[in-house]
Protein backbone atom coordinates (compact mmCIF):
# COMPACT_ATOMS: atom_id res chain seq x y z
CA UNK A 1 0.00 0.00 0.00
CA UNK A 2 1.25 3.48 -0.88
CA UNK A 3 2.85 5.59 1.84
CA UNK A 4 0.70 8.65 2.45
CA UNK A 5 2.49 12.01 2.50
CA UNK A 6 1.56 15.64 2.63
CA UNK A 7 0.76 17.21 -0.76
CA UNK A 8 3.79 18.43 -2.75
CA UNK A 9 3.18 22.11 -1.91
CA UNK A 10 3.37 21.37 1.84
CA UNK A 11 6.50 19.21 1.41
CA UNK A 12 8.14 21.98 -0.59
CA UNK A 13 7.16 24.55 2.05
CA UNK A 14 8.66 22.36 4.81
CA UNK A 15 11.87 21.98 2.77
CA UNK A 16 12.14 25.76 2.30
CA UNK A 17 11.40 26.58 5.95
CA UNK A 18 14.13 24.15 7.00
CA UNK A 19 16.70 26.38 5.27
CA UNK A 20 16.06 29.06 7.89
CA UNK A 21 18.58 29.14 10.74
CA UNK A 22 17.53 27.26 13.88
CA UNK A 23 14.54 25.58 12.21
CA UNK A 24 14.73 21.78 12.25
CA UNK A 25 12.46 19.24 10.56
CA UNK A 26 9.86 19.22 13.35
CA UNK A 27 9.51 22.98 13.68
CA UNK A 28 9.44 23.36 9.88
CA UNK A 29 6.53 20.89 9.75
CA UNK A 30 4.77 22.65 12.61
CA UNK A 31 5.13 26.07 10.96
CA UNK A 32 4.05 24.72 7.54
CA UNK A 33 0.88 23.11 8.97
CA UNK A 34 0.10 26.30 10.86
CA UNK A 35 0.48 28.18 7.58
CA UNK A 36 -1.85 26.02 5.49
CA UNK A 37 -4.47 25.94 8.26
CA UNK A 38 -4.41 29.61 9.30
CA UNK A 39 -7.80 31.29 8.88
CA UNK A 40 -6.56 34.88 8.55
CA UNK A 41 -3.93 36.27 6.20
CA UNK A 42 -1.07 35.92 8.69
CA UNK A 43 1.02 33.59 6.45
CA UNK A 44 0.60 35.92 3.48
CA UNK A 45 1.80 38.78 5.69
CA UNK A 46 4.91 36.78 6.60
CA UNK A 47 5.62 36.23 2.88
CA UNK A 48 4.91 39.88 2.15
CA UNK A 49 7.26 41.19 4.84
CA UNK A 50 10.04 38.88 3.60
CA UNK A 51 9.72 40.39 0.11
CA UNK A 52 9.54 43.97 1.42
CA UNK A 53 12.60 43.52 3.64
CA UNK A 54 14.54 41.91 0.78
CA UNK A 55 13.69 44.81 -1.53
CA UNK A 56 14.13 47.78 0.80
CA UNK A 57 16.94 46.84 3.21
CA UNK A 58 20.46 47.51 1.90
CA UNK A 59 23.85 47.97 3.52
CA UNK A 60 24.66 51.58 4.42
CA UNK A 61 27.01 52.95 1.73
CA UNK A 62 29.36 54.23 4.40
CA UNK A 63 29.45 51.76 7.29
CA UNK A 64 27.61 48.65 6.05
CA UNK A 65 24.85 48.66 8.73
CA UNK A 66 21.28 47.90 7.62
CA UNK A 67 19.30 50.77 6.17
CA UNK A 68 16.47 51.61 3.80
CA UNK A 69 18.26 54.76 2.62
CA UNK A 70 21.71 55.64 1.28
CA UNK A 71 23.07 56.29 4.79
CA UNK A 72 22.03 54.43 7.95
CA UNK A 73 20.61 56.02 11.07
CA UNK A 74 24.03 56.04 12.73
CA UNK A 75 25.95 57.62 9.84
CA UNK A 76 23.18 60.19 9.33
CA UNK A 77 23.19 61.23 13.01
CA UNK A 78 25.10 64.51 13.27
CA UNK A 79 25.11 64.43 17.06
CA UNK A 80 27.39 61.38 17.33
CA UNK A 81 31.14 61.66 17.87
CA UNK A 82 32.79 62.23 14.47
CA UNK A 83 36.31 61.33 15.52
CA UNK A 84 35.80 57.74 16.77
CA UNK A 85 35.55 54.76 14.42
CA UNK A 86 34.73 51.23 15.57
CA UNK A 87 35.54 48.42 13.10
CA UNK A 88 33.42 45.24 13.35
CA UNK A 89 33.21 42.06 11.30
CA UNK A 90 29.48 41.98 10.62
CA UNK A 91 26.66 44.51 10.40
CA UNK A 92 24.93 42.38 13.05
CA UNK A 93 27.73 43.20 15.53
CA UNK A 94 26.72 46.86 15.63
CA UNK A 95 23.45 46.70 17.63
CA UNK A 96 24.97 44.61 20.47
CA UNK A 97 27.72 47.25 20.82
CA UNK A 98 25.12 50.05 20.71
CA UNK A 99 23.18 48.42 23.55
CA UNK A 100 26.19 48.77 25.87
CA UNK A 101 26.02 52.59 25.50
CA UNK A 102 29.83 52.51 25.82
CA UNK A 103 30.43 53.90 22.33
CA UNK A 104 28.86 56.82 20.53
CA UNK A 105 31.06 57.19 17.47
CA UNK A 106 30.83 55.75 13.97
CA UNK A 107 31.06 52.16 12.80
CA UNK A 108 32.59 50.29 9.89
CA UNK A 109 31.49 46.74 9.12
CA UNK A 110 33.94 44.67 7.10
CA UNK A 111 31.34 42.16 5.98
CA UNK A 112 33.37 39.24 7.35
CA UNK A 113 36.93 38.39 8.34
CA UNK A 114 39.99 37.10 6.51
CA UNK A 115 39.63 33.33 6.33
CA UNK A 116 41.76 31.43 3.79
CA UNK A 117 39.89 28.19 4.54
CA UNK A 118 36.63 29.81 3.43
CA UNK A 119 38.38 31.53 0.49
CA UNK A 120 37.81 34.98 2.02
CA UNK A 121 40.72 37.31 1.38
CA UNK A 122 41.16 41.03 2.19
CA UNK A 123 39.81 41.93 -1.27
CA UNK A 124 36.47 40.29 -0.39
CA UNK A 125 35.97 42.59 2.60
CA UNK A 126 35.19 46.30 2.85
CA UNK A 127 38.82 47.06 3.69
CA UNK A 128 39.52 49.54 0.88
CA UNK A 129 36.48 51.49 2.04
CA UNK A 130 37.89 51.46 5.59
CA UNK A 131 41.29 52.77 4.45
CA UNK A 132 39.57 55.51 2.45
CA UNK A 133 37.54 56.58 5.50
CA UNK A 134 40.60 56.61 7.76
CA UNK A 135 42.56 58.47 5.08
CA UNK A 136 39.84 61.16 5.15
CA UNK A 137 41.51 62.43 8.32
CA UNK A 138 38.26 62.65 10.26
CA UNK A 139 39.11 60.07 12.92
CA UNK A 140 41.48 60.39 15.85
CA UNK A 141 40.94 56.81 17.13
CA UNK A 142 40.12 53.56 15.33
CA UNK A 143 38.87 50.79 17.64
CA UNK A 144 39.18 47.24 16.28
CA UNK A 145 36.28 45.18 17.68
CA UNK A 146 36.74 41.82 15.95
CA UNK A 147 36.20 38.33 17.31
CA UNK A 148 38.71 36.91 19.81
CA UNK A 149 39.39 33.81 17.70
CA UNK A 150 42.14 32.87 15.26
CA UNK A 151 40.58 34.46 12.21
CA UNK A 152 39.45 37.56 14.08
CA UNK A 153 43.01 37.99 15.43
CA UNK A 154 44.54 37.51 11.99
CA UNK A 155 42.21 40.13 10.54
CA UNK A 156 43.00 42.51 13.41
CA UNK A 157 46.75 42.09 12.78
CA UNK A 158 46.27 42.66 9.05
CA UNK A 159 44.34 45.89 9.73
CA UNK A 160 46.94 47.11 12.25
CA UNK A 161 49.69 46.79 9.61
CA UNK A 162 47.52 48.52 7.05
CA UNK A 163 46.45 51.43 9.27
CA UNK A 164 49.80 52.04 11.01
CA UNK A 165 50.91 54.75 8.50
CA UNK A 166 47.87 56.91 9.32
CA UNK A 167 47.93 59.48 12.12
CA UNK A 168 45.26 57.76 14.22
CA UNK A 169 45.39 56.02 17.57
CA UNK A 170 44.76 52.29 16.93
CA UNK A 171 43.11 50.35 19.78
CA UNK A 172 41.34 47.06 20.14
CA UNK A 173 38.66 45.87 22.58
CA UNK A 174 39.87 44.04 25.68
CA UNK A 175 40.18 40.26 25.81
CA UNK A 176 39.81 38.65 29.23
CA UNK A 177 37.45 37.05 31.70
CA UNK A 178 33.80 37.36 30.58
CA UNK A 179 31.38 38.95 33.08
CA UNK A 180 30.12 36.38 35.58
CA UNK A 181 32.78 33.86 34.61
CA UNK A 182 34.93 32.24 37.27
CA UNK A 183 38.58 31.44 36.76
CA UNK A 184 37.92 27.70 36.91
CA UNK A 185 35.59 27.86 33.90
CA UNK A 186 37.89 29.98 31.74
CA UNK A 187 40.14 28.28 29.20
CA UNK A 188 43.91 28.66 29.18
CA UNK A 189 44.07 31.24 26.38
CA UNK A 190 41.44 33.44 28.00
CA UNK A 191 43.35 33.38 31.28
CA UNK A 192 46.62 34.12 29.48
CA UNK A 193 45.03 37.13 27.78
CA UNK A 194 43.36 38.28 31.02
CA UNK A 195 46.74 38.16 32.78
CA UNK A 196 48.80 39.86 30.08
CA UNK A 197 46.10 42.48 29.59
CA UNK A 198 45.88 43.33 33.33
CA UNK A 199 45.09 46.97 34.12
CA UNK A 200 46.33 49.18 36.96
CA UNK A 201 44.03 49.76 39.95
CA UNK B 1 21.26 60.36 22.00
CA UNK B 2 18.80 58.42 19.90
CA UNK B 3 18.43 54.66 20.40
CA UNK B 4 19.57 52.88 17.24
CA UNK B 5 17.23 50.21 15.90
CA UNK B 6 16.96 48.05 12.83
CA UNK B 7 15.20 49.71 9.86
CA UNK B 8 11.40 49.48 9.89
CA UNK B 9 11.26 46.69 7.28
CA UNK B 10 13.44 44.44 9.45
CA UNK B 11 11.43 45.22 12.59
CA UNK B 12 8.20 44.42 10.71
CA UNK B 13 9.72 41.16 9.43
CA UNK B 14 10.75 40.17 12.96
CA UNK B 15 7.23 40.94 14.23
CA UNK B 16 5.66 38.80 11.49
CA UNK B 17 8.07 35.88 11.98
CA UNK B 18 7.25 35.89 15.71
CA UNK B 19 3.65 34.97 14.86
CA UNK B 20 4.85 31.58 13.65
CA UNK B 21 4.49 28.76 16.21
CA UNK B 22 7.63 28.01 18.23
CA UNK B 23 9.46 31.15 17.06
CA UNK B 24 10.43 33.49 19.90
CA UNK B 25 11.98 36.98 19.71
CA UNK B 26 15.56 35.73 19.42
CA UNK B 27 14.94 33.19 16.66
CA UNK B 28 12.73 35.69 14.80
CA UNK B 29 15.61 38.19 14.84
CA UNK B 30 18.08 35.51 13.77
CA UNK B 31 15.89 34.41 10.85
CA UNK B 32 15.19 38.02 9.78
CA UNK B 33 18.89 38.93 9.74
CA UNK B 34 19.65 35.76 7.79
CA UNK B 35 16.96 36.80 5.30
CA UNK B 36 18.21 40.33 4.68
CA UNK B 37 21.82 39.16 4.39
CA UNK B 38 21.30 36.06 2.22
CA UNK B 39 23.21 36.26 -1.07
CA UNK B 40 21.03 33.85 -3.07
CA UNK B 41 17.27 33.89 -3.53
CA UNK B 42 16.56 31.52 -0.63
CA UNK B 43 14.36 34.01 1.29
CA UNK B 44 12.34 34.75 -1.82
CA UNK B 45 11.83 31.02 -2.27
CA UNK B 46 10.52 30.74 1.29
CA UNK B 47 8.04 33.55 0.57
CA UNK B 48 7.11 31.95 -2.74
CA UNK B 49 6.46 28.52 -1.24
CA UNK B 50 4.27 30.07 1.47
CA UNK B 51 2.12 31.71 -1.22
CA UNK B 52 1.98 28.53 -3.34
CA UNK B 53 0.99 26.35 -0.37
CA UNK B 54 -1.67 28.86 0.71
CA UNK B 55 -3.15 28.91 -2.79
CA UNK B 56 -3.01 25.23 -3.72
CA UNK B 57 -3.54 23.29 -0.48
CA UNK B 58 -7.20 22.78 0.49
CA UNK B 59 -9.03 20.34 2.76
CA UNK B 60 -10.17 17.15 0.98
CA UNK B 61 -13.90 17.52 0.23
CA UNK B 62 -14.55 14.11 1.71
CA UNK B 63 -12.29 13.60 4.72
CA UNK B 64 -10.70 16.99 5.43
CA UNK B 65 -7.05 15.90 4.95
CA UNK B 66 -4.70 18.21 3.04
CA UNK B 67 -4.81 17.99 -0.74
CA UNK B 68 -4.19 19.97 -3.91
CA UNK B 69 -7.14 18.29 -5.67
CA UNK B 70 -10.81 17.67 -4.87
CA UNK B 71 -10.05 14.37 -3.14
CA UNK B 72 -6.94 13.60 -1.08
CA UNK B 73 -4.52 10.77 -1.76
CA UNK B 74 -6.22 8.57 0.83
CA UNK B 75 -9.78 9.06 -0.39
CA UNK B 76 -8.66 8.60 -4.00
CA UNK B 77 -6.86 5.33 -3.24
CA UNK B 78 -9.14 2.49 -4.41
CA UNK B 79 -6.97 -0.17 -2.81
CA UNK B 80 -7.71 0.92 0.76
CA UNK B 81 -10.39 -0.76 2.90
CA UNK B 82 -13.75 0.82 2.01
CA UNK B 83 -15.64 -0.39 5.06
CA UNK B 84 -13.52 1.16 7.85
CA UNK B 85 -13.82 4.79 8.90
CA UNK B 86 -11.56 6.45 11.46
CA UNK B 87 -12.78 9.76 12.92
CA UNK B 88 -10.12 12.23 14.12
CA UNK B 89 -10.22 15.79 15.44
CA UNK B 90 -7.69 17.41 13.12
CA UNK B 91 -6.35 16.79 9.64
CA UNK B 92 -2.92 16.78 11.30
CA UNK B 93 -3.92 13.65 13.30
CA UNK B 94 -4.08 11.54 10.13
CA UNK B 95 -0.37 11.18 9.23
CA UNK B 96 0.64 10.04 12.76
CA UNK B 97 -2.03 7.28 12.54
CA UNK B 98 -0.87 6.35 9.03
CA UNK B 99 2.69 5.94 10.28
CA UNK B 100 1.59 3.17 12.67
CA UNK B 101 0.45 1.06 9.68
CA UNK B 102 -2.30 -0.21 12.01
CA UNK B 103 -5.13 1.20 9.91
CA UNK B 104 -5.75 1.08 6.18
CA UNK B 105 -9.30 2.38 5.90
CA UNK B 106 -10.69 5.87 5.39
CA UNK B 107 -10.52 8.93 7.61
CA UNK B 108 -12.84 11.73 8.61
CA UNK B 109 -11.42 14.85 10.21
CA UNK B 110 -13.90 16.89 12.25
CA UNK B 111 -11.81 20.06 12.14
CA UNK B 112 -11.81 20.32 15.94
CA UNK B 113 -13.77 19.13 18.95
CA UNK B 114 -16.82 20.36 20.85
CA UNK B 115 -15.59 22.98 23.29
CA UNK B 116 -18.16 25.36 24.80
CA UNK B 117 -15.38 27.45 26.39
CA UNK B 118 -13.93 28.17 22.93
CA UNK B 119 -17.43 28.66 21.48
CA UNK B 120 -17.08 25.56 19.30
CA UNK B 121 -20.37 23.66 19.01
CA UNK B 122 -21.28 20.60 16.90
CA UNK B 123 -22.44 22.88 14.08
CA UNK B 124 -18.90 24.29 13.75
CA UNK B 125 -17.44 20.84 13.03
CA UNK B 126 -17.74 18.55 10.03
CA UNK B 127 -20.28 16.38 11.87
CA UNK B 128 -23.11 16.62 9.33
CA UNK B 129 -20.66 15.44 6.69
CA UNK B 130 -19.73 12.51 8.96
CA UNK B 131 -23.36 11.49 9.46
CA UNK B 132 -23.94 11.67 5.70
CA UNK B 133 -20.93 9.42 5.04
CA UNK B 134 -22.03 6.88 7.65
CA UNK B 135 -25.59 7.04 6.30
CA UNK B 136 -24.21 6.08 2.90
CA UNK B 137 -24.05 2.52 4.23
CA UNK B 138 -20.48 1.97 3.04
CA UNK B 139 -18.93 1.44 6.46
CA UNK B 140 -19.19 -1.56 8.77
CA UNK B 141 -17.06 -0.01 11.55
CA UNK B 142 -16.51 3.56 12.70
CA UNK B 143 -13.46 4.05 14.95
CA UNK B 144 -13.48 7.17 17.10
CA UNK B 145 -9.86 8.33 17.54
CA UNK B 146 -10.28 11.56 19.50
CA UNK B 147 -8.11 12.96 22.28
CA UNK B 148 -8.24 11.34 25.72
CA UNK B 149 -9.10 14.61 27.48
CA UNK B 150 -12.37 16.14 28.70
CA UNK B 151 -13.33 17.78 25.42
CA UNK B 152 -12.25 14.79 23.32
CA UNK B 153 -14.35 12.51 25.55
CA UNK B 154 -17.35 14.84 25.34
CA UNK B 155 -17.11 14.90 21.55
CA UNK B 156 -16.76 11.09 21.46
CA UNK B 157 -19.90 10.72 23.61
CA UNK B 158 -21.80 13.15 21.40
CA UNK B 159 -20.83 11.19 18.27
CA UNK B 160 -21.77 7.85 19.89
CA UNK B 161 -25.29 9.13 20.58
CA UNK B 162 -25.54 10.52 17.06
CA UNK B 163 -24.28 7.39 15.26
CA UNK B 164 -26.07 4.77 17.41
CA UNK B 165 -29.10 4.53 15.07
CA UNK B 166 -26.89 3.45 12.14
CA UNK B 167 -26.06 -0.23 11.47
CA UNK B 168 -22.33 0.16 12.10
CA UNK B 169 -20.04 -1.15 14.80
CA UNK B 170 -18.86 1.84 16.87
CA UNK B 171 -15.43 1.54 18.50
CA UNK B 172 -12.93 3.90 20.01
CA UNK B 173 -9.15 3.71 20.37
CA UNK B 174 -7.83 2.27 23.66
CA UNK B 175 -6.94 4.48 26.60
CA UNK B 176 -4.30 3.15 28.96
CA UNK B 177 -0.63 3.05 29.80
CA UNK B 178 1.52 4.76 27.11
CA UNK B 179 4.38 2.69 25.65
CA UNK B 180 7.47 2.88 27.84
CA UNK B 181 5.50 4.35 30.74
CA UNK B 182 5.81 2.78 34.17
CA UNK B 183 2.88 2.56 36.58
CA UNK B 184 4.50 4.98 38.97
CA UNK B 185 4.59 7.77 36.37
CA UNK B 186 0.99 7.29 35.22
CA UNK B 187 -1.71 9.53 36.66
CA UNK B 188 -4.79 8.20 38.46
CA UNK B 189 -7.20 8.55 35.53
CA UNK B 190 -4.82 6.80 33.13
CA UNK B 191 -4.45 3.90 35.56
CA UNK B 192 -8.22 3.76 36.10
CA UNK B 193 -8.78 3.59 32.33
CA UNK B 194 -5.99 1.03 31.90
CA UNK B 195 -7.59 -1.17 34.56
CA UNK B 196 -11.17 -0.89 33.37
CA UNK B 197 -10.07 -1.38 29.77
CA UNK B 198 -8.04 -4.53 30.56
CA UNK B 199 -8.01 -7.16 27.80
CA UNK B 200 -8.01 -10.96 28.03
CA UNK B 201 -4.71 -12.79 27.55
Amino acid sequence: MRKIEYPAAIRELIAQLRQMPGVGPRSAERIALWMVRARGDQPERVAQSICVARKTVKPCQQCGFFTEHALCEICADETRAMNLLCVVEQATDILPLEKTSAFRGRYHSLGGRISPLDHVGPEDLRINELVRRVDGGEFSEVILALAADVEGEATTNYLVELLKPFPVSLTRIAHGLPAGGGLESADELTLYQALSGRTKL
